[in-house]
């Protein structure tokens, strides 16, 4: 089965929005079976959009389209898969009477525009978008199958909600992917450890994803699942300590299962990440079972006041120094009441700071037994220190938490 | 002068990475007075990466590839072009000396694949890469222009620094952009409210882009510049204090100019966002100028001990209230010493909490001389409530910052 991806929308060409829907696309339905062999942007242009449907169609059996589907003007996404597959658009009293309900309490009359979204094409079925009002389509005609999409990536995620499994039964493929998710090796390190290693079955697929510190070795078949482990399970040995997770795993996940596991908490007291780690760590459902909060601690004073490090050691080594930060992972720990504290301070850029250079930071991690303190020169912008400041403490943490036998 | 993007990259098919240079590259094209018509992603396929460039050049003027120079088997853009332009490839020694120098410290022998680098399609002139070591290409034929460059897009920016200006001079068009940046008003009131005001003068075109809660309303001209102004003036106008900025402005960037114009800084508690507040508000270079810090009182408890919500308060309205929210910005206001201070509490979800239904959110803004807490209903999954919840708080201390008078 291919597929084709088409996000609608001139602000995709112009550059405003950043595509993310046809990644995001692109990996849902390569796990659905479906070979994506293309991926295009077009702008709000009848016409063009119409060309690009048909022209999709022509080499794809699944086409999917984000974007297009809202109530102004220029959403053509409706009359385009209308005109592209002769399928006539007709008024849906249902979805009509939805649109109706849901604008009542915000307006007396109801713009005739926004009624554009209850029209379907001829044969088309109905994609409930639960997080907006403009819903999905699914259109099949001729052995060939289209789909759009609202394009708001929240809305694009609930109204597909239904159409993966569906694809997937449809393909008759079923496609595995495992991962080996490693950090602080390089990527060509890692594929030189690990090549030597391996011997790939016939229709296993071997590649490395890299991105922040972190590596993903990836193997994928759409053969029997079973031959993937004995490959993991080498790679995961090869790499030892650097394997913080498999498949679809995230750092904070690891972290937050680890301390859920012993029944521990975190807090942290950062500086140049000036919110991120926490973010991080409040991140996934259920995360206030074991983070407790964060001290941001921008202004120097505060790192002293609020944080508790010692005022002669800011004046002596600074508050960009390996002895601040662990006096920060101390204080978090101590003053937020948490089992494990965590402290980051650095220099983001784009100046240096106190003579530091930009990517300079220090992360510690205090626990019931020890602090531990890191340093990690980074590359990059104020944007990817900051990041990587992130993934360089969440991992000092789950190395610590593995490595610390549990106290009480 | 039409153009079109087309990255190179089996890995951007598959979703694994998310195809930013394709909106970074439509911007600067736009400005360099390219129409970008079509923009793609493609394979590492040779005989569909040949394809495609022809099919784009039929109709664009200029093409620039992005990805696919490096020095791997599968990077094929080098010998795609060639074929596409009937260009072929020689290896320019000047190329070749300069990859054998980088190399040298690394590796005694170098792998021939490297020096594929070295390798230019006949005519063309190459584009030089300070950060990595695939040149760029450009090349003239027939009168349509190829330009190549490489794919991690800190060396397709590097690479590309000559690029614009060329591309300008040789469209001789000056595309001038206006954009009112406009919050809490919807797309559609936006443009209900906007039309009737308008009359468009010839060659002016109007459009809206939405995202997050914030709604642009941009004018667009290849002619003089001045007609835009009057009706970026009658825009603000008509929307009032729901316009925060201009252009490139930042609602965090607006916070920061308005609280350095005033000599004031501020600090903030929050709670459901977890750290991203604080992390927005230290997003830009020099934001230590005015912001202090950030108390995360994830945990109920610590909103009583770090941030001195009453203990009585929290028992009896919950730490989902709006005087749970005034107090944390008091709270912030007063412990970390800041002219203001903003405080957010709410239930991200995925569930409800305290039987307040996900998506509530209460925002406070403590200043000089008065406490103001509005309470949003925000709509979105856990990671969309707390990014909206941010884009509310700011947005509150950016009316407060205009409202209230300066005090000492």
């Amino acid at each position: 089965v291919k597929g084709a991806v088409l996000a609608v929308g001139t602000e995709l060409l112009l550059g405003d929005v950043i595509n993310s829907n046809a990644a995001w696309l692109g990996g849902r339905l390569a796990a659905a079976g479906v070979e994506v062999v293309a991926s295009a942007a077009v702008g709000d242009d009848l016409q063009r959009l119409v060309a690009e449907i048909r022209r999709h169609l022509d080499e794809a059996d699944v086409l999917v389209l984000s974007g297009g589907l809202g109530p102004t003007v220029d959403d053509l996404t409706r009359d385009a898969v209308a005109l592209a597959c002769q399928a006539p658009l007709e008024r849906q009293p249902a979805l009509e009477d939805r649109l109706r309900a849901v604008f009542a309490p915000y307006q007396a009359t109801m713009p005739d525009a926004v009624l554009r979204q209850a029209d379907v094409p001829r044969g088309a079925q109905v994609l409930d978008n639960p997080a907006g009002t403009a819903p999905g389509l699914w259109l099949e005609q001729g052995g060939k199958l289209v789909i759009a999409l609202p394009g708001p990536p929240h809305e694009l995620r609930a109204a597909s909600v239904t159409v993966w499994p569906r694809l997937a039964r449809r393909s008759g493929v079923v496609v595995t992917t495992r991962q080996v998710l490693s950090i602080g090796v390089g990527e060509s390190t890692v594929a030189s450890r690990v090549e030597p290693l391996l011997s790939l079955p016939e229709g296993v697929a071997l590649s490395y994803l890299a991105g922040g510190a972190v590596v993903r070795v990836r193997f994928t078949t759409a053969g029997d699942p079973a031959v993937l482990e004995p490959l993991v399970a080498a790679v995961a040995a090869e790499l030892g300590d650097a394997v913080w997770g498999y498949d679809a795993d995230t750092l904070d996940g690891v972290v937050h299962a680890l301390l859920g596991q012993a029944g521990q908490t975190v807090a942290v007291a950062e500086s140049l990440t000036g919110g991120l780690l926490g973010a991080a760590l409040s991140k996934r459902p259920g995360s206030s079972e074991t983070f407790r909060g964060a001290l941001v601690v921008y202004a120097t004073d505060l790192k002293q006041t609020l944080a508790g490090v010692p005022g002669p050691l800011l004046e002596a080594e600074g508050a960009v120094s390996e002895r601040t930060a662990a006096a920060l992972a101390e204080g978090a720990r101590d003053r937020l009441g948490a089992d494990w504290g965590v402290g980051v301070t650095g220099v983001a850029g784009p100046t240096e700071q106190e003579g530091k250079p930009v990517g300079t930071v220090h992360v510690a991690v205090a626990g019931p037994a020890t602090t531990q303190v890191r340093t990690l020169q980074l590359r990059g912008d104020r944007e990817r220190v900051r990041a990587l400041a992130v993934t360089g403490a969440l991992d000092l943490l789950r190395r610590q938490l593995v490595a610390e036998p549990t106290v009480g």
